[in-house]
């Protein structure tokens, strides 16, 4: 164990943020973390964009289901996934790049390499005692949000991170068991050992739902899940995605 | 600055690592830092295989395209998007969850969510001296991955984690300019400046190959992407995402 460590077991998303503006510095550190991540092929498949505007962030907020932290911090971040980037390279050099471009594959690379920038810059504003959440709610209404934020073909706002002081602590909710998310050397396929671990697990996180509520609520993790996938959202992806010339062959 | 960002920004991919092993509790604070990151919706869309065996990293190593560093490590780590695990819980609650499993919604949620684990993998990783290599390689050739690793329906080995004592330390190489990656309230779309910014980093990168090789390599950033994308790598995986049900609709 050490400090670094420490710090990434004691995260948690902070949803009530000062709006005390982040200083520049604190950005540019932010931001060069995000970049010194590792990138598949060197390929840097992202761009990030700061909304300070009041007018922008209020409207995003609003797109992104009227969550008060969009609006309300020290600093928004919007993490896109970027393949403009290789088109202009493609252009610069008179090449033709499109089947590339237009793959499975890219697309993954593209969301995998914005992804571990991302989380990069989370830890970096952690150590410097802010608090950060993820803004997946930036993906309900792309083709407004890409409007607003006058991104190009190719450039998909995938989640926004609102970063800022904290105003109040959140308790850390347990994850699943490690021997569940952890196998060694393969898969552990047995469904009823399978399904023992998630029962273990489901009545885990119905007490500590109880104990946070005084037995208000008493939920699972199976029982969220299917909420949220019953809820079947943002299934028009699929189509925007393709519009943008991605995620095709 | 502090120690935590001073970490994130010394990080460079290690390829040359001791093949000694790390410890259980090595092993046990690199996976439980990674579950500690941020997860959409609390979905925890991964899991995570540990390669001990060592016919098992023989095999992964020629697959990966036989580089020496999947084979010889203290630990390799193959990271997968696991959807499956939701395929359980709708059966644990005998609801119908399929329209939201095949949707690209949810195979993004799935690699941004294993992304932000393996990231936190890798950092924490790093905070114990240890240097570290992302894996594209894993995706060479999925099917033989899939049956080496028994994985079911909706697990995807998304990359692999060479993880290890250093034998020899790289340069760190230089990222985009933070201008370029970094835009305020909107996206900078102007072609020239855009072009000029990339220009400006190619004679960057050129000098940093020809310091490094003395005069030997002289190569740009954007002559490197299209040589990375005029090789068309992985063109299968649109096919194969579609028949493990991802991605459909």
């Amino acid at each position: 164990m050490n400090q670094i460590i420490e710090t990434l077991l004691a995260h948690r998303s902070i949803r009530r943020l000062q709006d005390k503006p982040l200083t520049k510095e604190q950005i540019e550190l932010i931001v060069a973390s995000a970049q010194a991540a590792s990138t598949s092929s060197y390929i840097q498949a992202y761009s990030i964009i700061g909304i300070t505007d009041p007018d922008k962030k209020r409207r995003l907020a609003e797109l992104a289901g009227n969550q008060s932290y969009v609006e309300k911090n020290g600093h928004f971040f919007v993490f896109c996934g970027d393949l403009h980037r290789l088109e202009i390279a493609g252009s610069m050099e008179n090449k033709e790049v499109m089947d590339s471009l237009e793959s499975t594959e890219k697309f993954m690379v593209m969301l995998i390499d914005t992804a571990l920038a991302a989380q990069n810059a989370a830890i970096a504003a952690e150590s410097l005692g802010l608090g950060i959440c993820y803004i997946g709610g930036v993906r309900n209404h792309l083709d407004e949000v890409c409007e607003l934020l006058n991104t190009p073909k190719r450039v998909i706002p995938l989640f926004g991170m609102a970063v800022g002081y904290p105003e109040q602590l959140t308790d850390k909710k347990p994850r699943l068991p490690l021997a569940h998310i952890y196998h060694e050397n393969e898969y552990e396929q047995d469904e009823e050992v399978y399904k023992q671990q998630l029962g273990e697990y489901n009545k885990e996180i119905s007490r500590y739902y109880n104990e946070r509520t005084k037995g208000k609520r008493d939920d699972t993790w199976t029982g969220q899940m299917i909420g949220m996938l019953s809820g079947k959202s943002r299934m028009y992806m699929h189509e925007f995605i393709k519009k943008h010339g991605l995620n095709l062959k």
